[in-house]
């Protein structure tokens, strides 16, 4: 069987403060719906990637909850795994339209971070880690960091070449409207910036955002042609504290799931021309472009600064055309699913200024806590 | 494709203030693989039912933090809805294995509740309500007793038939050395208990507990014989609030997904000899036995007085042979695998003291919040 993303949208990623997570949740799913070309009685079963809303909304019944106030009363999951969970639950929504029990659903992807105190949002964003790195103070740009110090060490990276990440990702940003940072960055701009742990600027971290996205899983697209094939959907694990891990050079669930895509989907790395990586650090995009075997171990970084993944000039690929994490936003449940809808455009050839030509493979990136959980999808149009 | 439950497992359930969570997981998850008879490297991916994490633990990656204390390292997903995580958490991994990507599954139902204050407790449990009912301070207890009011009126349901249901499930809880509670309860005792909210006396209402169960789903059982085959999981949803309701002698989601699941599995009502539905307070059982087609509606209450459905003398088929929710005990996200594992011992006619004779047919029925969303399962011996 194959399966298909038929339809898909995303609100403007940013500080959202005076709309709602049911408005969110209605507008994005509303239009994904009709760019689907269907109805919303067509919609079987509703999957909800969300992380924080027990702790920071008290709520934890999220997916009766948008299934209602979307009024549609389908069967509904709230799929959770930190920073993870949208693509997550775009993984369980399509293995449940394999299943066969479900022929069309949803996957909704939303967050809403800035209505909070920044401690609260801090506090509920170490619950994505191990409670041994939490209690000995070691935060995610900590943590980050000293993945950062290991490249560096390892493979000479510079913290110019970590700029040059955040730089590009603001660069595309700048032609995405949905973007949460449309200002254009320099090397020596993210250099300035206030340190936040060594060698990460605070121009070298992803924001805290609001934000929603949505797509429409389906075995029977309306329009065969306007629908973007899913071709490998996986997932992996890692031990949830990088303090047992064998190596810091990698994510290593970043590579198994890579792996298992790629067998899955029957192309290589090579084959692919636009990807959306997770970047909520600078070295976090780094590292995935390695581990994805998009570039050999320790190669990444200055390929990066030279522009190879940079839509304009002599590119080899495209890499965070919507901007990333970094420049587009991140609010954690929906980012998973927001690289999905941004592949899905660019496959359509629907992306505006941001276009990347003639692409035809597509691969999204999510990761959860500092690697814990890794999710690759890699997607593919029919058209010539 | 056939689909399996292989192997079970659950820990006692009560106040297990001495045991952590993760030492309740590695212990059901264990035994679940040994009477699988397969090896812990067999299981492909790891679904966690769990309602509590975030708000009373600040743990939100739930699924990377069990796949890693298991050693697993597996794709791991914690799936949320109320008390219905452990049902969903079990529907998603069924059609994971429908799909045909994994091939053997476990999951994890798991809460640890006792070890935090029960005001805490109280307001995060509120989160599997809306927002309308907790702002005007109705609690779980007082949605429940609206609808046992509803009841009364409508069907004549008296206090003493209610009060039969937890009678009846203690009766049974006795016999089982996993539940919270094995004391013999009396129509009597439960009336003089305090009122909670009026008709609801604190004998009405299931307890706060710890506790965790697992379950391995499997499409390749080693033992086909000792493995019972799944033949139905069905999931309906229905507004989060009770106000908005067109009927409140009923739960709707209940209905829908009970109709769903005969369906699937080709059988009726009458043809099920065992069963364990959400008796989260008595009137729950009540209503579950009516919209599971077991009973006509307003009929339920009598069988259910004079003993059609309890474990000795003339029984029609038994309720809870466990002791339902309130004799076993009610850690939410383990309560629906639970309930899974209490109708494989029964199907496997290992079930000791509490064994239904000759069960061929059982069905579990789980509830999150006030019936916004609910779970149903039908499973099936291939033994004559």
């Amino acid at each position: 069987m194959n399966v298909y993303i038929a339809g898909v949208a995303t609100t403007p990623f940013g500080e959202l403060w005076d709309v709602s997570p049911r408005s969110l949740a209605n507008d994005v799913v509303n239009r994904a719906i009709r760019d689907a070309g269907i109805e919303k009685n067509n919609i079987e079963a509703l999957f909800v990637g969300n992380m924080l809303s027990g702790m920071l909304g008290r709520q934890e019944h999220l997916g009766a909850f948008f299934s209602d106030s979307l009024g549609m009363h389908v069967p509904a999951f709230k799929v959770e795994g930190a920073c993870a969970s949208g693509g997550l639950a775009a993984h369980m929504a399509i293995l449940s339209v394999l299943s066969g029990q479900y022929t069309t659903v949803c996957v909704l992807g939303v967050e809403k971070m800035t209505d909070h105190k920044p401690e609260d949002v801090s506090a509920a964003l170490a619950g994505a880690g191990s409670d041994e790195e939490r209690m000995s103070g070691a935060t995610f740009p900590a943590l980050y960091a000293l993945l950062a110090r290991v490249h560096m060490h390892r493979f000479g990276t510079t913290q110019e070449q970590l700029a040059s990440v955040a730089v590009k990702n603001h660069f595309h940003a700048s032609m995405n409207p949905n973007a949460q940072f449309k200002n254009l960055l320099t090397v020596e701009k993210v250099l300035q910036s206030s340190m936040v742990a060594d060698p990460l600027h605070l121009l070298d971290c992803s924001p805290i955002s609001d934000g929603a996205s949505a797509v429409i899983i389906t075995s029977k697209p309306s329009h065969p042609i306007h629908a973007i094939q899913v071709l490998a959907s996986s997932v992996a694990t890692d031990t949830l504290d990088i303090a047992r891990r064998s190596s810091l050079d990698e994510l290593r669930a970043t590579r198994i799931a890579a792996k298992k895509a790629y067998t899955q989907a029957g192309i290589l790395p090579k084959d692919i021309q636009v990807l959306e990586v997770h970047d909520c650090f600078t070295i976090a995009e780094i590292l995935a472009m390695e581990d994805l075997g998009i570039y050999e171990k320790g190669k990444a970084a200055k390929a990066i600064e030279e522009g190879k993944t940079r839509l304009d000039g002599d590119f080899d690929r495209v890499v965070n055309s919507s901007g990333g994490l970094k420049g587009c936003g991140h609010p954690v449940g929906a980012t998973g699913v927001k690289q999905l809808v941004e592949i899905v455009e660019q496959l359509r050839r629907s992306a505006g200024k941001r276009q990347v030509p003639n692409a035809r493979y597509g691969l999204t990136h999510n990761v959860g806590g500092s690697g814990a959980t890794a999710v690759v999808h890699i997607l593919c149009t029919n058209r010539q």
